[in-house]
């Protein structure tokens, strides 16, 4: 990782047969997976676990779009860097750019994948789009 | 198929990329989707829809287990003819045959897998364990 | 469906347990399954099945950029039709636009989910870029 | 853990929104490959990936036969601990036992889900069936 992405949130994915296709590479929907789980370990480090957020506020994220560019192919056994960070919010949606990277040992990682996700909030039940709670805003910024 | 199969509810599943792993086959776990897929449509054909099933009861099924013996792999683009019949019920759980056949051009299908799923009954909101809605036991036999 | 969708290739979709999460909707990330799906049967539909593509060429399409809005949700037991056109189209990539739009029983569809997909083609062993096999392009023009 | 497990392989597992559907709990075909990612974590620890497997030895386990049985739901955010061990081998087969376990602070934790997975041998290519490379086999067991 280069001094740039030093201040940026980091999880580590390892590719397991359950995320190959018969291409032999990882099946290019599985980096919104991948995405995903960078994001809630993000969001659990700052002090948000999903099951809590949702059971004090009675809302919940969605993804409401989604881009992505896929890079290289990762395979097999492959241990994945997965970043995320803000790139913009509002008071009812947020921007988080997501990068997947291949670790190897030499150190000079390569990108895999790179996309931005775009999050709305809505209430858990009726699916109404609200605000997000400040708390979580706060922390992210 | 045989004529013994005649008178077993069948659902056909295409093979997608989604479906297959870096081995160059159908990634096992899979099958347990294309057996729930044809269980659906077998309960649908029989007037009861998974989601209006829920709302009207408050209750569903949860599978309470599972056992498949895998016989031959499926590939991409292959069509499957996924079986589904009731082997054994009672008021709390019910027990499937599932069979999932490669369906070939010349009228002789291969047998790929095949096993067995256990339903019980919860509450959906609860997921404590109750009775299987009579009209439903009694469609199924 | 209105007419200007007509001349579109569509395919249906049924929505199982496996691709809803505990938001009680589809995951957002089955919408990239769905679209390949329907991409997928219109290649057939135009006499081009991936395996038979992958066999005889040699070559695959790769996935190397997606682009996603997620309009509103669909859930357990809902109908879709997910449909597929070329947006634009060079020698060695493609771009398909797709939509998702719910099956109603009145006949007014609404729009799920839209996106671009970005095809590449490449070696199948080696994965080096190359050229779209010209039929494939001509057949989808 | 008690400590009758104490010499069993054990590997967490984090529960993402992509494990979970619209009951709310884990999809049940997921523990397959939660029990895949604990074996591969395993065979790892004793010097054997996957891929340097298939790479050095032409061949590659597939799955033959799963029974699992499932006796608590798991939830978003839930942390599992699922192990992997030795139940019988021969020179062509394997049995591995597995179970997941909920990891809960107070220390006493919950079984979810234990089953068998029996794994045979095949040539990569030709996925016909051969004998276990003895080192896997010794370092098993």
């Amino acid at each position: 990782m280069n001094s740039s992405k030093l201040s940026v949130f980091e999880h580590p994915i390892r590719i397991y047969w359950e995320d190959t296709d018969a291409g032999g590479i990882v099946f290019y929907a599985n980096y919104l997976k991948f995405f995903e789980r960078a994001r809630t370990e993000w969001l659990r480090a700052l002090g948000f676990g999903q099951q809590v957020l949702r059971d004090q506020s009675g809302g919940m994220f969605v993804v409401s779009e989604t881009a992505v560019k896929y890079h290289s192919p990762a395979r097999l056994d492959d241990t994945l860097a997965v970043t995320a960070e803000l790139q913009s919010s509002g008071k009812a949606s947020l921007t988080i750019a997501q990068r997947a990277y291949l670790r190897t040992t030499g150190g000079s990682d390569r990108l895999l994948a790179e996309g931005t996700i775009r999050l709305g909030w809505v209430d858990s039940i009726t699916l109404k789009p609200g605000r997000i709670p400040a708390p979580v805003l706060e922390a992210l910024k």
